[in-house]
């Protein structure tokens, strides 16, 4: 991966990486988030690991997993520790002032959310178009299902108001999570009560988890062409 | 299997099995439970398919698969057959009153949740050993959960005022669900408000699914040495 980047929202995402890396202070226990944003994330914490910096990590992704691996990072799990640190992760939409979420377009939003509600600290690294004043406004609610009797999960999350659509890779075959299990992307629209929402959603049978990230969020570092703003949850 | 068992309580349920197997008519989609109960009536359904009668079976789990195809029974997926019309299956206990169960214990508690939520009638066969005043009284709750992070979410779930002890399988491994999670067996003592504790439980990060079935019975059929009671839901 190259340190510099041709695509200026790319650059500004970098920015905002590495001043969440900078968070990671020695002898910590971090949460490695998954997607474009951590992957700048996990590649400059391997700059400071390289430069002497000692830390463990809990990956969210098979693939995060593996870029930390190929710079030696070490991994552990939540067997020997329990407690998180300071979890850093990407996110698909932020909601202004609540700092809610939407996660999990990239399919790992059910490790983030294990590891995101064990952390003492979860910052969310994203650039200015992630910010919405409504959650649903852009993206859909990933739902993360069990393949056995997905139909008849989907008929459930249709009663509560969603287009819901089976999320396929890019070979056109059905999305496999790396917990071997199936994404609905739930079309709600503009969300107007999220908190609610996820509440209605943990009730439906078949559900294994949703992308909703609803009051975890401690702080969100956004990266603007003006430079980098911090936003703490209120 | 044999027809007749010495045990008198097994007898008694598989009196209980057959009463209930006798609501399955021809044509019907049937949800097909799991456990001891469920083998008797999964034996009965058999018998009526020699005889003639015809319908076709979602299973629980795959040793209830097993089962019904030994005796050649039609098999469907919810990808033809998103509606069912009769679920018949055990549980480990029943409260008197609401009908609420603490089901699960045989491990599939995740795919019997989904087919009951997906059937028009739910019916449970027990014998009356299983009926209490209060669910939790004799059984703990099964929880199943992602073995990412279970720790964490057992942490989470002892939070909720619960003695948490793992599942272990019969040679003393790590129990695994047909869908590949693991069981925390959650001792709560006698449940007061076991509607709360649902919403609870489905709300901890990592919990995939609980035994607990809140206001899902259609009709539980019970075997007493006295002979068979209905009960329904009111």
């Amino acid at each position: 991966m190259s340190t510099h980047n041709a695509d200026p929202r790319a650059e500004l995402k970098r920015q905002a990486a590495i001043e969440a890396a900078d968070m990671v202070k020695e002898g910590m226990v971090v949460g490695l988030g998954s997607g474009s944003t951590s992957a700048f994330m996990i590649e400059e914490l391997g700059r400071r690991w390289a430069e002497g910096l000692r830390f463990c990590a809990i990956p969210t992704s098979e693939h995060s997993a593996e870029q930390a691996r190929s710079h030696g990072i070490k991994l552990v799990t939540f067997a020997t520790h329990p407690e998180i640190d300071i979890d850093i992760d990407g996110a698909d939409e932020v909601e202004r002032g609540t700092l809610n979420l939407i996660k999990g377009l990239g399919g790992a939003l059910f490790r983030e959310k294990i590891v995101a509600a064990a952390s003492r600290r979860f910052v969310v690294v994203v650039d200015d178009s992630k910010l919405v004043d409504r959650l649903g406004a852009r993206v859909p609610v990933p739902v993360e299902v069990a393949s056995f009797g997905w139909t008849s999960t989907a008929r459930r999350l249709e009663a509560l108001g969603a287009r819901v659509t089976q999320r396929l890779d890019r070979s056109g075959n059905v999305f496999v999570t790396d917990g071997g299990n199936m994404i609905l992307d739930c079309h709600f629209g503009e969300i107007a009560d999220s908190e609610k929402l996820q509440l209605q959603l943990d009730r439906v049978v078949g559900v294994i988890e949703t992308g909703l990230f609803i009051g975890r969020t401690s702080e969100v570092i956004v990266a603007t062409a003006g430079g980098l703003q911090r936003l703490r949850a209120s």
